[in-house]
Order: C-alpha cells, then structure tokens, then sequence
C-alpha cells in the first residue's frame, strides 16, 4: 500500500511540473527548456533546502523516481496543452496541497536535522515556495511569489500551527491540521483575492 | 561585555537588512517580500559562502538571533520608512562598515576551512557582496555590483592588504586596518564618483 | 606531460571564460563585472554539479590554477577584444569542445559519487550547460540555453551514448566518442540553424 503521504507528494511534484512546464509554454522555449523548467519548479526548494542543512546528494539524486515523474509530466503537459487548461482549478488545488505537503515535509527534515523551528518554518517555506522562484528568475520575471495573493506567508502559518499543536495532538495529526491550514489559506486568498498590505 | 567584532557584525546586518527592505519597497512587494529580500540581503553571501566551503547547517540556521535581528529590522524599515531615508549617509556608513567586516569575516573562514590566500579573498569578497548580487537578480535588476562605483573591488583590495600585513603584525591589526581601507575606499568611490573603466 | 584531458579543459575553460567576458562587456560592465561574469561562467556549471553532490570546498577552491587561468584570459579578452572577434569561429569551437569535455567531466563525478547513470547525464548536463546560465541570470537574459540551437540536448544525447558503449569497449573511447558526438551535435545545430520544436 502506498501511504498517503506518498501520494500526496506525487500530486503535488506533478502540479509543480505541471505549473512549470506552462509557464515555460507562455515564454516558447523549446520542448527541453519546458523540461528543465518543469523539473527546477518540481525539485527546486526541496533542493535549495537540502543544501543549506548539508543533505547531500540531494533527495532527487538518491533514486530516479522524481525526475522520471517529472519528464513524464512534462510531456504530458505539452502534448496536452489545450486539454489540460480546462482543468486549471483542479491545477490550482493540486497546487495549493504540494504546497501545504512539501511546506511540511520540509519542517520534518529541518527536525531531524536537529534546528530549531523557527528556521523549521524558514526551511518548510522554502521548500514549498522556493521551486517557483527559481522558475520566475529562470524565466525572467519578478517571483511571483513576491507579487500575488498570499503565498508564502500560508506556509508560515501553517509552520506555526504545526509547532503549537505538536506537543498537545499525535504530530502526524498536527501535521495533517497544518497542511489543511496551508491548503486553505491560499484557497481563500486566491477565491477572494487577498493580498498582503503594499508601501 | 560584546566583542567590537559582534558590534560590527550587527551593525551591518541591520544595515543590509535595511538597504534590502527598502530596494524591496521601491518595487512594491508586499510586506512578506521585503522581509524575504531583507533576510537574503543580510544573510545571502554568508550562506553562498557557507555552502561553497561545505560549512552546513549554514551559519544563520544555528540560532535564531540573525532571523530575528533581520525580522525586527524589516519591520521597523517598513514602519519608519520616511524617518530613515533622512539618514542615507548613516546607512550607507553602516553599509561600508558592514562591507569590510563580512570580507573580513568571510576570509578567516576560508582561513579556517584551509584553503589557499587568494581562495580566501574570494570567500571574503562573496561574503560582502553576493548578498547584494541576490537581492538585484530577485527584484528583476542587473546585479548594482556590476554597475556602480568601485564595490567588490574595495574587497579584493582589502584582503591583499589583510593578507600583506597578517605575518608582520597582529593579525586582529591587520584585520582592522583592512577593514578601514575597505570602508574608506568604498567611501572615497562614491564621495568622488570613482568607477573602473568599461569597455 | 600533460594528460590529453587536461590540455582540452584547459581549452575549454579559456573558451568558456572568454565568451563570458564578451557577453558582459556587450552590456557595459566594468572591469571587475568582466572578471566576475568570466569567472562564474567557467565554473558556474562545476560549482553547482559540486556542490548537489556534497563535494565541497568545490574543485576550484582547492588550488588557484582555474582563477588564475580564468583571470589572464578575461584580462586577456579586454586587452585583445578586437582581435578576438575575428576568431569567433575557433571560440565556438572551443565552446563545443568545451561542452563536450565539461559534459563527461561532469558524468565521471556522478560515478565516483555512486549515482545512477540518469543522475549521471543530469549532472554532466548541468556541468556543461549551468556556468552559461548563471551568466545569462546575472546578465538579466533569458537564458539562452532555453532559446538558442539544440545545447544542452547534445549533452543527454552524448550521455546515453556514453552509457551505452563503456561496458563495451573501453571506457576511455567511450568518452571521447561521446565527447565527439557532443561536439559534433553542436556543430551541427548552429552550421544548419536546427531547433527543438516550440509549443
């Protein structure tokens, strides 16, 4: 049996990949710049995260199951372009739970290496938010994260309900709180357009 | 008591933080994306830096003192930002300050890890700039370090002296007469406008 | 006597260094962006590749031959641009061969660190390819990777068939082949214009 974790992260690999190879589409890279964007959207902040605490090779090198994943959603996504737009809520939701997932998945690996959760929170938000910056910078573009509707600033909430509740629940329910907690954040802040204040 | 190394230390974190809240302000990010381009500013060459000697966890994860620092900086940045822009000779005093101590910072860690002088000025040079180089690729701009008065330079400079002086005399000496030649070049640059050639 | 491998990195790395000081003096750099952009483009591809993998302090940390090298020939490209330009034949040259030499530098990396053979092809790709991205990020372009004539698809193309010979004849020959192919593919792509397809 696959646990549900491990499906939850396939969903959210595919969303990231999906997201990517389309933002690569609206630029007209070729078919391999779709590829490569595709896959440093998909890997990009689990990435970046490893390498700061110093967990190396990196997770995606350790098997080839992502990368694998990755390229067969990418091609997915551009032989199904037109198909696959119809589609753009149920993007945005896989989207909305790799985020809580990953966001969560990098706090774990944040306490097992011994941090403290306060840069927990920072390494859960970078690997939920981070694939994404480095596609925006790739591509030329101000990170949107940094422009839209709040983002990152759900992985951190979510961040901060998971350690108040860890120590009260079983983690694993605190886990599934904040992820639901993160999900539903961003769902509400796109839905109704929230947007941190702008000086 | 404080050392006057960690005095400085947090003098030009603070000014770092500073100077990448407000590039941050003037492109309208909202108030998580001038915290995170704050914290990248402050902590972006040391992190470089870190991973490129193979130093991790990176320095700022081991305790939260930096992220808060930088935090209760990007806030206070957002919150006065009319009252700081009168002090733009004071920050950019911090600035250089802060310039010549994470060069000096960044080469007793190459010191540290063994490797060879001109490896070292290398790590100096990155710690005092590349902070910088993030900010400008994040916010979309070709890095200022490529494109204003004599910077990184005044680094570079400032470890051959480090490197010249550390035998004859004391080496905390040593340090601190290349931190002020850092400082004093940097000032001197934009005081009088100096740039190298371009072709 | 030098190793037929080391006389073509050292080719290599001139070529790439040089097209790194040429990109950056057509936007306007000073005299140390020159340095700095020649640099990063030359071990840009090494450092990341070094750094995924956890080999650190990276390859050109551990002596001063690559900076030395990288700094004579930018100082080299200023000094003699003119010159040069009438040699852009024999740069693409040793950019393609370049490529081809960093690409398989890149995969016997992978194997020592015990990765599979598709992690391999990544790695390699990343090594021949990543300096110039860096490049292209710090310029603020597009990078042309993603734009230009099949590039780093030579690359995966020479790593399969660099896996698909060295069981069966030596694994020496195999490189060269692969390294052959490499350079072959991208003389090829840019002599008749060939292209991935765009979406």
């Amino acid at each position: 049996m696959f646990s549900v974790t491990f499906i939850i992260e396939l969903l959210g690999t595919i969303a990231f990949a999906i997201s990517g190879a389309f933002s690569a589409m609206q630029k007209r890279l070729d078919a391999f710049g779709v590829l490569v964007i595709a896959f440093i959207t998909a890997i990009g902040g689990g990435t970046i995260r490893d390498v700061l605490i110093g967990y190396m090779p990196v997770s995606w090198m350790r098997d080839l199951n992502g990368p694998i994943l990755i390229t067969i959603t990418a091609i997915f996504a551009i032989l199904f372009k037109k198909y696959i737009k119809n589609f753009k809520v149920t993007l945005f939701l896989f989207d909305a739970v790799g985020l809580g997932l990953f966001t969560l998945i990098g706090i774990q690996k944040g306490i097992d290496a011994g941090l403290n959760h306060g840069v927990c929170i920072i390494l859960g938000t970078i690997t939920g938010c981070f694939g994404g910056v480095l596609r925006d910078i790739l591509l030329n573009n101000i990170p949107l994260i940094f422009r839209k509707e709040i983002y990152a600033t759900a992985c951190i909430v979510g961040g901060v309900i998971y350690f108040g509740l860890f120590r009260l629940i079983d983690p694993n329910w605190a886990k599934v709180i904040a992820i639901a907690f993160i999900c539903g954040i961003r769902i509400l802040a796109v839905r109704y357009d929230l947007k941190l204040p702008v000086w």
